[in-house]
This record gives C-alpha cells, structure tokens and sequence, in this order.
C-alpha cells in the first residue's frame, strides 16, 4: 500500500462508498449520469463477482469520503504465452485535493496489482493533455486510441 | 454477418482451432510462444464461461483454415450511467490473404457485437502504421495509448 498523507486509504470500492462520493468523484472524469443506488451496487456487486477481472480502488479521506478512484481491468490473451493485459480505466481524482500526489500513488497501486496478477504490461488511453501525468508515474506513449462512438 | 469471398465465413473461435492455425495468424500480430493444446484449451474455456465479457472471431477459408481472428471485451463501467465500452483488441489477418477486406468485415462486425451488447463506445489501440487501416473502418483518433511493461 502506498504511502499518503495523514489520514488517507487506500481499499477495494464498497457499496456504501455510493452516499461517500464514488460518483461526484467520477464526475471530474466524464459524464456520470443519474445513477440509483441500485444500480450502483447491481454493477459493483458485478464486479465483486468477478474478481479476475474487475479491480476498482478508492481513496478516502480523514472525513471517509471518496476523493479519488481508478480501475484496472486484467484482459486474459493467448498472445505472449497466454499472457495478461491490465488496462487502467476511470481515473479521477477530487479537483480539491490536488496537490497531495494521490493520482500518481493510485496509478502506482494498480500498476503493482496488474504485475501481481501476471500482467505482461499495464496500458491506458488518455487525453494529450494528461499525457505529463502519466509520464511522471513511468508510463512511456505506445500509441493511438481509435474509438467508434454510437 | 458481414459480406466475404466466396467459401470465407466467420464465427467465434472453437477449442478445434488450435489444430486450424488460430496462432498462426496471431503471428502477423505479435509473439505468441509455444502455446500447447491444452494451454488455448483452457483459455478458450475461460472465455467461453465469460460471454457477458470475451467474444473472439475468427474468420475460416474455404479450406476451413483460420485466416483472421480478434476479439471484443466488453467492460462495464460506472461513468455513461453504467455504460459499456468495447474494447477491440488482437486483430490479426494471415498476411497471405490480405486485399479480401477480411480485416474490414471483422472490424465491422465486432463493432456491431459491440453496439448489440449495449456499449455507447468501442475503442482499440493501434500503432501509427496502422491508423489508416482503422480509419478506413470508420474509427477516429482519440487519444494517447500509454504502456508500462515489466
Ligand atoms: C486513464 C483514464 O482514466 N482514461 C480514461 C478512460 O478510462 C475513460 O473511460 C475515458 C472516458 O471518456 P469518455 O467519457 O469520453 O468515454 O476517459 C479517459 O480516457
Ligand atoms: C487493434 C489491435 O489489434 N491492437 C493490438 C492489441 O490488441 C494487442 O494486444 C497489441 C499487442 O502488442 P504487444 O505484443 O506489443 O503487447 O498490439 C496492438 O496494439
């Protein structure tokens, strides 16, 4: 586990991080949307289900409200000898909480999850303009994402 | 499914194409290592138990030989009210039969799996070199891909 400042954790996302702020944080992402509680723990309780897989990781603060998230999803391949793939997706952290290095200590956990899950590398997608960030925790540009919206 | 040369057809992938050249082909992609029987066996039936999740194609020759694969994993994410996103991911088409639009019709048709299991995107990653093929599939750049490999 990483190290944070004072009062600050790292865990596995839990239900009740619904009426803790998962969602506003999210919100510094992308667009969210009106989601219920229901939904919200029909989808996490999902992800539980399938723990090969789905990996989301939250930050809480002193005051045990989520100020970041992020997720790295671990894809089985059959090329590099039925090798692993981690992609880290939905990374956002709380715009007032800058400054405290939580996005780089995130990146860093899921990076070291996706290697003690046998990963052959670790990739994400982002914007150019977050490309600085994601040099300053090691990772290098491979290339373009393409994407077909419906 | 999509229009092919005569005696070409797709459909997802078998235990059976490990003896039908399924690596094969994925050496036009990348390394694949001396993977045995029993090794894609077990993949295969990974996918298989995880329809919600993997859904591989490959495309046969009238010699009922694998000339084309590639998948769609299909994530399920918080953001766009419990949206999906495809992700297309280890496209490869043996170099031998390039000029048929295998590579088009595959993309085509894992795009519409991608819209019929709900998804508001599909993304993938590509190398530069291969922008242009993916354009012409009617994607469009939208970011970075960044990689950490261990
Ligand atoms: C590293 C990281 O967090 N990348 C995110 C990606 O995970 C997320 O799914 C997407 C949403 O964008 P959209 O709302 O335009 O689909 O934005 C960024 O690419
Ligand atoms: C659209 C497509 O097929 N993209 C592939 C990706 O799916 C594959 O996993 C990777 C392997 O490269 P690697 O052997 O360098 O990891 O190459 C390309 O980015």
């Amino acid at each position: 586990i990483p190290q944070f400042s004072e009062g600050y954790r790292l865990r596995p996302i839990e239900l009740a991080d619904y009426k803790r702020g998962a969602l506003d944080v999210l919100k510094n992402l992308t667009t969210v949307g009106d989601i219920s509680r229901e939904e919200f723990s029909e989808l996490v309780k999902m992800w539980q289900r399938n723990p090969e897989i789905y990996h989301t990781y939250v930050i809480m603060n002193p005051l045990d409200k989520v100020v970041a998230i992020g997720s790295i999803i671990i894809e089985a391949k059959l090329i590099h000898h039925c090798g692993k793939v981690g992609h880290i997706e939905d990374i956002a952290v709380n715009s007032s909480e800058q400054g405290k290095r939580l996005g780089l200590s995130l990146i860093r956990y899921l990076l070291a999850l996706g290697r003690k899950n046998g990963c052959y590398k670790v990739i994400l997608d982002c914007d150019p303009a977050n490309e600085g960030f994601y040099l300053k925790c090691g990772l290098s540009r491979a290339g373009y994402e393409m994407e077909y919206r419906f």
